[in-house]
């Protein structure tokens, strides 16, 4: 898994102007970043020059569906795909949800570089880019059973195996921070209210 | 130079939990990136593994002080570090100004990945960084007639020359946004009124 | 239905400082403005001689319970009462939530002209306009079975007859947008997650 | 000049579809409308069969530079168009400022009916609406000596003529809402701090 | 329960600096305040000099599960503990949530006097506090049958005793907005829709 | 100066409801809480049973106008009443400005204690709280050329004698949060650019 993809990429498609063109977005709230996530940025890497990841949900944390803090999941990813040896053609960008989802995609322009495809599964994303003139690209969903974040945090929740769902460094990045014992403390606020 | 930096660090930083201490933070706007951003870079670069640059005020654009949006900036940005080879080394994070400096800092800190040290020139910056415990480092002004981003969007409104301030991917950006009407533009709104 | 309503009011009315008495405000979603709302504002206009249509939850789109944005919203609205010739007397003002239900009414009456009696369904809208001092009527709610917004969107995502609810510039309106189609994809979000 | 301008419209523009092809959007601040805004919007209006005139930086009020609320500012207009007889073809949109101009028109987009060309005279309006694909149309500026919004605030101030700046209408809510006091203490503020 | 609790105080420890070193927070929504909330300040006292109650979701408002605005829930504990004669031991600080769950302990941190330690039952605010470094301290839940803010909302809205819950100053300031009438009007909103 | 005002009072006003009446307002920035507003105070509260004081601006901090938080403001004020044992009957309430004149009233009222007469001297706050039907008392400029929170500051950075214009509470506090240095450092800003 720690093949570097370089050699993949057609050498044609480096050069110049040409490279722009193919540079990808995929968007996703990462919480956390799993292994489903990196087979499918492996994927559009393969593709693409470039990879813009955009970390959705930015300003999310500390509850149970979002746990992590943008800072932490954009650790996550900075550490795997260094260790993947593919960060040479990866951004990593924190986009904060707005309450206005008609101006959301011009939004994520505004901070974003250009991109020329939209990798995403979430219909309302993919709905919004589609409605603003983007191609987009469904992602497959493999492995559910493991890779899904919802899996993870039911997992960590239930002392069951979570590691295995998670690149290592990931899993490192999650103990630092002491990530189960906040998910199970925040499971606590259903109990009481 | 468009020498690689990879050389110059010394090997024995690269090694798991030790290359996390060596990451620093540079914060700036960059309107635009110009040439004096890419020297202090490059030297913060030689002494640490990783750096995280910060593109401030990221809700800004298409005033007279700030003309680009985020994604203009880290367009400009991420073509520089790739001709320069460095894009391997460098994160990008666009801040959002808040209007509330007490948590200025804390926000930034929920939006990144961990840092070291913080590099940067402007007394509120660096005044907020310190009151929050980090270590911080002013970084040199150099060459300030040419490298400022208020002398290289002067000459943008006069027609003087610009283009030697700022790296060559920048001026090629700037050019394709068309970013010289769109200062002379705005500019005529103190005339009006 | 296409009969123009200048006749029914009573001409003393609308003689200079008076007319400004007769003003109504008429708030809803109106996601989308279907039939029964276009009774009602016809029924207000028999008695007052000018409504202001608040376009509320103005920054909602793009989900299953509020599809479609405040510019569509009006859009619809504009082209029926052209069609019901009743757009001389009718204003139409889009307004955000605010997140502060304590100051939304002094919200509303900065943003519209002054308004003599507040016409609505929502509890918390009557509550509201009522705790500030103004003359609340609730509306009638006529032919649930057809002329409601849930049961309308119901009819959508089921390829059921929707087209009778509301009036045949709504109809118009929704299918250039391709209203149906945004509703069908975003009904998958609760399917993946 | 209470002339209606129906009769000024070549019949054949209104024809269903056609009809919406000639909607003008017209954007200001209106601090307060004056007989200047008018002229401009007669003159639209000779040759666009409807009018939205955008109200801008809406949320202001209460300043020396904006001292009406949007409430205010709407009411001088509908009173106004009233009287000249061409509320029909008119809408009044209140717009907030966002802190974020590169996603300002997709905002305004979201929250209007649809609109085929532009007039403003504010340059960073103009760029903006330019630079999202819009026809735009800058406002000759008439009578500057009188029809200008800084200058009949100044003449508030010190007590000289500017009802003659403005509809009768106008001046009517001014008087109302004791425009022309708040302006005087407003301006106390520059002299303690 | 009127007593003072200023005799129970150590003598020593109101002396300078040292008082600061015994200032708690604590932290509630206080919908309404409830003699289970007096109970907890009153034992609060007895152990440290000075309480900061901080009144949190300040925002929220007319819902049923946050019927009272901050200022009128404000209301309900300075004349409690004026009653109380404890007034002069304690400060009352209206707190937003924040949609950004990693920076609100330093926005408390911004707006209240130093304190020492933390007294909360939520899970949310007892696990952001502690990632922060604050010493925490779970209250205990006493009575919970008829000492439970959800409890008292579902007595004023099933007609039942719910006097007997709060503080007689409490009672009385619900009487006076008329509390129980909004909490029934409000509990409309889920028949229509 | 530290004589307790509660002799002062007239003992009939401290009877159950008649007490609500006589509380005061008193709205300020506060940066820092100077002689001047201590005397006021007092003032008030020979009059007044009770005083909420307003800490406004309160998101402001780290700037040379607005240097202080409001967690640091509210730090003088507690510990100076308490010195002047006067603080059983006074409130301190943080306010953030918001960006929309015409609600912020309304936004006051939702977040204090009710109130019967409002003290201060900026125009601003004095015109809102008229037009919203609030009693409204100019407080007396004294001692201008000490008790002036632009003299203040402007001593601080001059390293002129700033404590003699400050109660020595307010100084300690100063001195704790190394308060000088702030301002130094912030005022570099002007410098650079």
């Amino acid at each position: 898994m720690s093949v570097s993809l370089h050699s993949i990429l057609p050498k044609q498609l480096y050069t110049g102007r040409k490279r722009r063109v193919m540079r990808a977005l995929y968007a996703g709230r990462f919480q956390p970043f799993h292994l489903g996530h990196l087979e499918i940025l492996k994927k559009i890497l393969t593709e693409h020059y470039e990879v813009v990841i955009l970390v959705g949900s930015a300003q999310l944390s500390h509850t149970l569906e979002n746990p992590f803090t943008a800072g932490e999941r954009i650790q996550m990813i900075t550490e795997t795909i260094d260790e993947e040896k593919i960060s040479k053609r990866v951004y990593i960008i924190p986009i904060d949800d707005i309450n206005r989802h008609s101006v959301w995609v011009t939004h994520v322009e505004s901070l974003t570089p250009s991109f020329d495809v939209v990798f995403s599964n979430e219909p309302l994303t993919v709905r919004l880019f589609k409605e603003a003139g983007h191609a987009v690209k469904q992602t497959e969903l493999m492995n559910r059973s493991k890779w899904s974040g919802t899996e993870i945090r039911r997992r960590m929740l239930n002392d069951e195996a979570w590691e295995e769902c998670v690149p290592s460094s990931v899993a490192r990045v999650i103990k630092e921070i002491d990530g189960v014992s906040r998910i199970k403390e925040l499971s606590e606020s259903d109990k009481i209210k």
